[in-house]
């Protein structure tokens, strides 16, 4: 039976793991059945940039298209002339959060229509296929077989809850209540006719950026549920892996090791913004997680449409 | 059709402009059928006192019984001997927060296991019934009646996320995730085993208490998604039913007016801790929302069990 419910994972190792792990849902009571899933880099392609940045650097660029004075912005100025020693010293947050700023005073929907509108023309700057054929057809294999046991599946993000949750439902059958990501602040505001909208500001709220010990505490507070299954591929998830690994029953931690240069990239999962002492690779093999090779155990990476 | 889904609501100008409302759900985009509630006087009772606060009481007295020095604790003290000048004096919130640290510690699962015994074994002061049967008999029809035509149903409430979480889903069908409230924050722990577990702090996360503008705020940060209907009973929930009311589209603000001292309480709707210069009632005048008056509205008041 499980068989079928997996086709894109070749047999092996960790193809057993999870079929082993899915033969004990059985045993997990079903209000216990959570599993939670990084987004870039777990369930969709990361590289050569996050889509998240990508979309932000094209709102960019529209916006000063349309005022010039705002490439004087020195988080601009060092985007728009690719200076990297310039980027590298500001830091990846404050570049983040002058991009966020583009947006404020966006209302919600103001928001979710410019994210649509960028992923119905975006292409992958490598493949040049829609975003949503960037998803990762086992891992959504992985999702159909954990729904079929009752197992709800929740997304649990470093990028914005707002930005996921536009494609969530579409692209992985998540609600928007589903995703937790990292949180912009918003105002209250008056209309003109007395009426109550709320617009962002370019602030994220205090819990911070969802990575780290973030994703733990924030699946806590916002979902109020464990999870006894989580997968990821960064440092940067590695307190919610052991989160689920810590559930006094069956659980099954999982990480996506990017080791396949041919058919998607191959990069060390601690790059990026996030900094680790420990590469996630040595983690997943002290801690016991489950490691799914990309170039060893995926018969097909990425989905069809 | 509709007659059949709302039995324990009066013939009237209500149960009219409900029906009116239901009838025009059609025009409303599948993606934004989204309810919100109240918990505490909307969708049960909160007289003679709030039931997380009768939690809270019992598990001080508890923890005094165990522990005589906390009797000690200024808060505590005043409490015990009733002394309702200091009480006001210090204010809900730090009388509150005191309740609260009384957990600090405790991982999620240990706080759900004590609020679940607390509600298997608590009866309500006046009626002598257990809290289930506080519920309010037209809400949960009203919920019904909405999740027939497709609208998803949350809980928004000032009370804790947490204490309502353990029996949302048993007493309202609404699942963990759905419960939006007041949010204490929690710290990474390590295991002596080296696992990774939450305990609860005693402090409330830097949003606040849910109430007033945090409502309509709460509900885009944590759900994602805004309402097109919102049930409320006190000016805490003003802003959240503007929210709701400000929908380019068919729309239900509903206040429930407590005004039936004989099947219930009457009491005025800004009484408690939120202090407001307009009484909901004249809100609700002012601003066209819909009041179910218990006493003329309601056929039955609670839920038989």
């Amino acid at each position: 039976m499980t068989d079928a419910l997996l086709p894109s994972w070749r047999d092996g190792a960790t193809r057993t793991a999870i079929v082993d792990f899915l033969d004990l849902v059985d045993e997990i009571p079903p209000a216990d059945r959570v599993a939670v899933f990084d987004n870039d880099g777990t369930l969709w392609c990361e590289k050569p940039q996050y889509p998240q940045l990508e979309f932000m650097l094209s709102e960019m660029k529209a916006a000063v298209a349309k005022d010039a004075s705002l490439g004087d912005q020195a988080e601009f100025r060092a985007i728009l002339s690719g200076d990297r020693a310039t980027l590298a010293e500001m830091g990846l947050e404050r570049v983040v959060l002058a991009l966020v700023d583009l947006h404020t005073g966006l209302t919600p929907e103001e928001f979710n229509e410019r994210v649509a509108a960028f992923f119905a023309s975006a292409r992958h700057a490598d493949r040049g296929v829609p975003y949503r054929q960037q998803r990762y057809q086992p891992m959504l294999e992985l999702m159909d077989a954990l729904r079929t046991r009752g197992i709800d599946c929740y997304i649990v993000t470093g990028g914005g809850s707002e930005f996921v949750r536009v494609v969530g439902e579409d692209f992985y059958g998540v609600k928007p209540e589903g995703v937790v990501g990292s949180q912009v602040a918003y105002d209250v505001a008056r209309q003109d006719d007395g009426g109550l909208r709320l617009v962002r500001t370019g602030n994220i709220v205090a819990s911070g950026v969802n990575e780290g010990e973030g994703k733990p505490t924030n699946i806590q507070r916002i979902l109020g549920r464990r999870p006894v299954v989580a997968a990821g591929n960064s440092a940067g998830d590695a307190e919610m892996l052991e989160f689920a690994q810590s559930y006094d029953g069956p659980s099954l931690a999982l990480i996506v090791d990017h080791d396949d240069a041919e058919r998607e990239y191959a990069y060390e999962s601690k790059a990026g913004s996030f900094e680790a002492e420990e590469g996630v690779l040595d983690m997943a093999d002290r801690l016991g997680w489950v490691v799914a090779s990309i170039k060893n155990d995926w018969a097909t990476v990425f989905a069809g449409d």
